[in-house]
C-alpha cells in the first residue's frame, strides 16, 4: 500500500534520505529549490495547479507532496540486533493521537533515541499526518511494531534492558533513571496513563517532578522531557 | 464578550475555581458527578440533547460546556506588581497554533511559571480551543498581553529581569540560565523562532542541547523542556 506524505520538511527529507518515490507533486510556480533536489533522481514530478493539488495532498501541504510505500516497521528482534550499546526505546501505551506521535518522532530525533516502540492494535501509526507533524523526522527514527506490550516487556529484561514506567503515582523521578544500561521508557496514553499490567511488568516507575494544580503535561509534552533527562544524563 | 468552553477537565476546573459561568451545558445523561459540584452555586444547568450539545459545543465536548465571559489578560504592571521574589515568565514570540498555547498553559501550571507574555496582535490568544487544550490550566496561569514585545523587554529589564532567548544558533544551553534572579525566557514561533530584533534584545540566548538529523522541536515541547529545566533548577 502507499499514501501521500506533505509539507516541505517532510517531503525534501524523505528526497534526502532516498526513500523510493513514486510520484513528487509540487504546485506549479512553488518549490523550485525541490526541483535541484530531485535532478540526478529517477523521481516521476508531476506539476499541479492549486486546485488539483489540493484534490491530491488535502490540505497544509505547502505545495508539495508524495506518494510513497507505507512506512515499514521493525519487528522487536530486528531492533535488538542493531550493534549498540546502553539502547533506548521508547514505548507507547496505547497513544491514539497522531500530532503527539508526530512530535515524539521529533523528539525522538533529537534526544537519539533507538526505536519507538507501540502496539500493533490500539494505537496511532506511521500514517501520513504522523510524517508531516514530525518535519522530516519520521525518516531517522526506528519505529517498532509489536503485538502485545507485555510480552514485549518480558524479551527486553531477557536482553538486558531496564524498563522504567512513567506515572505520577512514585516518588522516584526522573532524575533517577539509570542511564548507563540498556532502557526502555514506557509512556501511557493522553487520558489513562500506563496500564495497570504494563506498570506492574515495569521494573521501577518514575515521574516528572511538578509543582502545579492541573499537575499533568500533554503526553508529547512529557515524552519531550523524559528523553531530554535521559539525553543530559547521559551526557554528563 | 463571552465564549463558549468544553470539556471535562476545563469546565470542572472553572466551577472549582468559582469562574462566573452564564450557563452550563450538560448533555442529558452525562456528567452527574458534575451537578454535585456545582450544587451549591448559583449556576443555571442547561441539560441538552447530543444533537442541541453538538450545536452548541462543537465537538469534542464530552458532554460538558460552559458559557463565560471572556477570558481576561493582565498587563505587565499588574504582573510585575505581585509581590514576588525571582519571578519566572515566558514570552511568546508570534505562536499560531492554540494547541501549542494551551500545551504550554499546561506546562507553565505544572512548573510554576509567573506569567506568559503573548503580544496583542499577531499571535494566538485565549480561545475556547486554547482552554481544551489546557484542560484546566487556564484558570490557573497569568497571561499577560503586551502591544510590543520589543518595548515590554525594555520594561522588564528596568525591572531588574534578566531575558534569555531560546534559538539554535548560540554556544549557551539552556543549563546555563541563571534562575536566582527575575527572568523572563523569550520562544520564538513555530516555523521562524525568535524575530531578530526580539533576539537582539535578549539579555542572552540558550538552546537546548540535541543531536539529531531535524534538530528541531514541536514548539510546545521545546517550551515544556525549558521550563522543566528552570524548575529543575530552581530546586537544586
Amino acid at each position: 500500500m502507499s499514501l501521500i506524505i506533505t509539507g516541505k520538511n517532510t517531503v525534501t527529507e524523505a528526497i534526502k534520505t532516498n526513500r523510493k518515490i513514486h510520484e513528487l507533486y509540487i504546485q506549479r510556480g512553488t518549490n523550485k529549490d525541490v526541483l535541484s533536489l530531485v535532478e540526478n533522481k529517477s523521481i516521476k514530478v508531476v506539476e499541479l495547479d492549486k486546485q488539483k493539488m489540493n484534490e491530491i495532498c488535502l490540505r497544509n501541504h505547502q505545495g508539495l507532496g508524495a506518494k510513497i510505500d507505507d512506512y515499514k516497521y521493525l519487528t522487536i528482534e530486528d531492533a535488538l540486533a542493531k550493534p549498540k550499546e546502553n539502547k533506548v526505546f521508547v514505548m507507547l501505551d496505547q497513544l491514539e493521537d497522531p500530532h503527539n506521535l508526530g512530535a515524539i518522532l521529533r523528539s525522538a530525533d533529537a534526544f537519539k533515541i533507538d526505536g519507538i516502540i507501540i502496539p500493533k492494535n490500539r494505537s496511532v501509526g506511521l500514517t501520513g499526518t504522523v510524517a508531516k507533524v514530525s518535519t522530516g523526522a519520521i525518516e531517522h527514527v526506528d519505529v517498532i511494531s509489536v503485538t502485545n506490550l507485555n510480552q514485549t516487556i518480558k524479551t527486553l529484561k531477557d536482553n538486558g534492558f531496564w524498563v522504567a514506567g512513567t506515572d505520577m503515582d512514585t516518588d522516584q523521578t526522573i532524575h533517577d533513571i539509570n542511564v548507563d544500561t540498556n532502557l526502555c521508557i514506557v509512556i501511557g496514553s493522553e487520558g489513562k496513563g500506563i496500564s495497570r499490567l504494563v506498570k506492574q511488568n515495569c521494573d521501577y516507575v518514575v515521574k516528572i517532578p511538578m509543582d502545579g494544580h492541573v499537575n499533568s503535561l500533554n503526553a508529547s509534552v512529557s515524552t519531550g522531557i523524559v528523553l531530554y533527562e535521559v539525553f543530559r544524563k547521559k551526557g554528563e
